[in-house]
């Protein structure tokens, strides 16, 4: 804590009336008695769940401005102490420390009856932020409030669609623009830093304020921290660094894309044969109803007792070791949660596994006409037993991957065995299900091999998942909920250091009469081919949705979108490589490369695929052209070769040639030429 | 201030902590260091205006508890005020005064920068309130906050309706359960008290905690009084008495109903000769369009120049005292705003009277396709003038009666003559807007002969308004805008002191589809039999609206009801003297009469039509039997002559019989019965 020289990075002023962060010789974290930096209360929330959809109010009964502010020294730690006024009680104190890229505020309550924390960060008018997890409706976050708590994102996320108001009334289904299965008290800045709350509690980021963001906690945090770097490159970096890497992809994750399919084992046979003869390329076969299948009015549910079911897939096992020889691994799935009618509700309640209610019974959660017990993470020996599940139902069986579904749910008024508050581990319960497969994998020595894929989220995710998928879109061309809402997600979760992104191509929620219609399914291939991992789903109501076997003309779509997607390979892994060594997001935005192009910052439904290719997936319904903002550079056309420089172009985008440029200059362009001759 | 041996009534306490206001031996208004009265801050709101739907935001930057309070005494009079901490700034003081039937709470700021108030009632679980102006969704307020600030109430008022949903998505037109044109705060609690917050700011009651109420308000206010009575009737008049009586109606109302019809001359003549020649009895006819008209894609709207336009109305002149003569009175429409297009407008502009911009141009409202200028009545001149328009235009040619409509629609960003804030002025104007119409027909010397009807209204609003009308209902059978919104609204402002209170027989909203039926029609007219005025409109939009002569059916059940109402004037009369006497509503809820009967306080779809009758209107479609809640009592039932004494029945309800009961110990009996013959 000392005048600095340098007024490059992060530099700490302290002054008669406060002090100052100050960013590049900008103040950036500041108080004085007339702005102060921090306001405390205390709240009275309100919090409903229905299946995973969240109604929460708040009611703020104080809100205190800390306007006093007294420093001291303890050996080396410089504290200070804030009041609300000269002379009153304490109510925070904060060390602040300096550290190699940034400045760690660490915070001690000291009145424990404080449960809400505003924290105010200078901004400016020109200013934008990214990131807060993995946002579906906006990838610049500036000029809305974004709540931070994992829930469903909800069917329909835009108040004013027609899908999202028939959720609401008829289910209370409906989400909003910020809901979503993977949030994150970060946020990343255009003036290249990175701002960080260490907190599990509900939180909520207000970027409307044109002067400064508001930061506000319920509870008090145990600590925020900015860094800052020279460029966004480097800002990656340093967020990698914080919330952990991912593995590379398993090889044979390149050879094809994989098929979600339904419906036992003569089912899978007959579609993949199908496919195979059609010319797609096919890595995988992905069954979620391995362990079986019950049907609901939402549409086709799964069993939830996670083995298999040998009744739905005869003969599996062998099945298994065949497919394999034919380069075509088996994926399935699980959740952290156990259906009543099974037997591993039975050993988890035999053995106290369970979360508990209030009254120390078993708490049931309700998933839409079937009721589940929840595996208490915060038990240690529940975790051991439930990675043994993984270990022996799942990786002995010979599955080489699966969705690790859900993680958002855990209700908030049960009893955990840890004794922790469950509205205090909702937020992290996602990352205790991701490192339950993280650590079930790697004990089986089959990190790099295995690939599971999650929709749930939290800070420090990061490190124990291998692949996000952008959770349940709408089978529809919505901007918020459906193909399009995929790119946002894509590159806001890559913000916060979650490299590797990629969706259900032609969507999952098919509801209200909204059906799949098979253009979307054939564009939303197209963006698949150009994104880490190819994976279809069926949709929960398969029957009201279109297939990639519904026609020959998709299927030789898909086959020329798989060819397209495993000639890149050589490519995408090299990034897939980069990701895992210096976290740099495979689907980055335009401006981490052009961070001089004003216009970068605000193209939300484009992403560079690595530094050499420009992606503009057409996410409307009958076009045949499409215009594509290209920062400035020398761009070739990846079907047509022609040459582009810059600005707003509008280029032909038939069904099968979807917007994608190289660099002219790439290292790949022998390659990238390759796949434009398909 | 002294300890008192009389528990009952409401008498203020004083200790060591602080005080406490009881009512009848148990606290209402008390605070203590722990439990404070008063919280206040600072907030920073925003607040957008589109064509009278408001959507206001607050932000509360800070929100201090007043633990901190220090008595003083100035001759007879004792202040306390009220500091955040001990030896801390003093932000505001009450002088406590205790009047004839209740203590008196004055304000006083000690904090100029203060712009928000919450102030806390004490309650408990079985209390209940109602008021608040004109509520049409809740009579019995509790379990919700209610926003007070006046405004159009939107196209639909339930956020579940398909309508509201349109509304809000096409035209920012959907309204909430509380949007009302006439808020007030003031409400009235079951236990025989009520409270009233002297201010026109924008205010919020929050009666959703189970142990007190919370009154927001975004200023200082004045004062806040609480006065109890042993009875409702009472309470009744003690309110009546602080916000003004109403004057009985004309006695030209009582001989039939007032026949809404537009079009001209000729089309008046022909429709009210039909009517006549089925039987109706009619009291007036009332044309908007007196003054010519306009049509737009909301459907037919008026020309806003308050002058007879005799291109539509040819001879109106000499037709106004022929219909006179035959018993039936001409009633027009005026509002508070000048089109752009009219004469009234330039001679306004001319001599100042219109409200200015910030630049201090003229400000123009949007009305939906076409502008007004906003006569500014903090202009002494203006309101003069104004008056003058009414008396000319209005009165001197002839009207008996008309819609004084609007009055909540005063944008917040416009400058006034006095320089008062728009933002305090908007609540404040549907008062003035009244005084205008009250003042220029007492000095037309023609209070008791004319009568105006409005919608908006606020604190104050009792004494200057000659008839309240409950504004824009949808065409249909919805509770929160439909027929039944009616009731509850009726109840409501009745309980503030609006005795005299009815609406568009039909309805009047017809938008997204939504048509008026001949059921409803007729259901309608039942109630309005029931009313102290009967009045038909035909709609925004008329010919997607069935009328009162769409068919031979509906005349001859219209004038079935015409006949029970001029029938019945003579209890429906004595009963409005009673409110004009004593602030007594001709509508009350049950428990008015029935306090011992806990199920009457929660009853919002039925009323006392005076003490001796009980109407409980079918506000359903396809019902041809209806279930009545009865209070103990002999109750013989109109048509039928059975005889109840209490519970829940079921009746026959056909169309043309009404459910409705007359008190067999009623000294009207002979004439009720002379009514159930009919």
């Amino acid at each position: 804590m000392s005048e600095a020289t340098n007024e490059e990075g992060l530099i700490i002023y302290r002054h008669e009336d406060g002090f100052e962060i100050k960013l590049n010789g900008s103040a950036l974290i500041s108080h004085t008695t007339d702005q102060p930096l921090l306001y405390v209360g205390y709240g009275e929330e309100t919090m409903e769940m229905y299946r995973g959809n969240f109604d929460i109010q708040d009611y703020v009964i104080e809100r205190l401005a800390l306007r006093h502010a007294e420093w001291k020294k303890q050996g080396e730690a410089e504290f200070v102490t804030f009041f609300n006024a000269k002379g009153g009680q304490p109510y925070l104190t904060l060390s602040l420390e300096q550290e190699a890229h940034g400045i760690r505020l660490a915070f001690t309550s000291e009145q424990s009856s404080i449960n809400r924390v505003w924290f105010r960060v200078a901004s400016d008018a020109e200013e934008k932020v990214y990131g807060c997890g993995e946002q579906m409706s906006h990838f610049n976050l500036r000029g809305k409030s974004f709540p931070l708590w994992t829930s469903e994102p909800g069917v329909g996320r835009n108040k004013k669609t027609y899908t999202t108001w028939q959720a609401d009334v008829l289910d209370k289904a409906g989400g909003d623009y910020y809901t979503t299965n993977y949030p994150q008290p970060t946020y990343v800045s255009s003036k290249k830093y990175y701002c960080h709350v260490e907190t599990t509690a509900y939180a909520d980021f207000n970027f409307t304020k044109p002067n400064y963001h508001e930061l506000q906690i319920w509870g008090v945090p145990r600590w925020i921290i900015v860094e800052a770097a020279a460029t966004f490159v480097e800002l990656a970096s340093l967020i990698a660094d914080r919330f952990g890497h991912q593995p590379e992809l398993p090889e044979w994750t390149y050879n094809g894309i994989i098929l979600g399919i339904q419906g036992g084992t003569g089912v899978v046979e007959a579609k993949l044969e199908r496919a195979l003869s059609k010319g797609v390329k096919v890595g995988g076969v992905w069954c979620q109803d391995w362990q079986g299948k019950r049907i609901t009015s939402f549409g086709k549910r799964l069993m939830w007792n996670w083995r298999w079911n040998p009744e739905e897939y005869p003969q599996l096992d062998e099945k298994i070791g065949q497919w394999k020889k034919q380069g075509i691994r088996f994926l399935g799935y699980i959740n952290p949660y156990v259906a009543v009618e099974g037997d591993l509700f039975q050993t988890a309640k035999a053995k106290g596994y369970l979360a508990l209610t209030e009254q120390r019974d078993i708490y049931l959660v309700d998933f839409g006409e079937f009721y589940c017990g929840v595996v208490d993470f915060t038990n240690p020996e529940a975790c051991e037993w439930y990675k043994q599940v993984i270990k022996e139902n799942l990786i002995d069986f010979g599955l080489d991957g699966w969705m690790a579904d859900f993680g958002e749910y855990l209700p908030i008024d049960l009893t955990l065995y840890s004794g922790e508050s469950a509205k205090l581990m909702h937020n992290a319960w996602p990352v205790l299900w991701a490192k339950i497969n993280y650590e079930a994998v790697k004990e089986a020595g089959k990190l790099g091999e295995i690939v599971y894929f999650m929709r749930a989220g939290y800070t420090g995710v990061q490190q124990y998942c291998t692949l996000l998928w952008a959770g349940d879109q709408s089978v529809d061309w919505s901007l918020d909920d459906g193909l399009a809402s995929v790119i946002p997600a894509a590159l806001s979760s890559g913000m916060v250091g979650n490299g590797l992104h990629h969706s259900d191509i032609g969507g999952y929620t098919s509801l209200h009469g909204n059906k799949r219609s098979k253009e979307l399914f054939m564009r939303w291939a197209e963006m698949g081919a150009f994104t880490p991992v190819m994976r279809t789903h069926e949709g929960n109501r398969p029957y009201d949705c279109w297939q990639f076997d519904s026609d020959d003309e998709t299927l030789e779509h898909l086959a020329r979108m798989t060819e397209i997607y495993t000639l890149l390979s050589p490519y995408t892994k090299a990034m897939v490589k980069i990701n895992a060594e210096l976290g740099i997001p495979v689907q980055r935005p335009l401006f981490m490369h052009y961070e001089e192009d004003e216009r970068s910052y605000d193209i939300q439904y484009q992403y560079l695929y690595g530094p050499d290719l420009l992606v503009a997936p057409v996410h409307q319904e009958h076009e045949t052209s499409w215009t594509v903002y290209l920062p400035e550079d020398e761009w070739v056309h990846l079907w047509s070769g022609a040459k582009y420089t810059g600005g707003f172009i509008q280029v032909e985008a038939p069904l099968g040639k979807p917007p994608v440029f190289y660099r002219e200059h790439s290292s790949y362009k022998e390659l990238f030429r390759e796949v434009g001759q398909l």
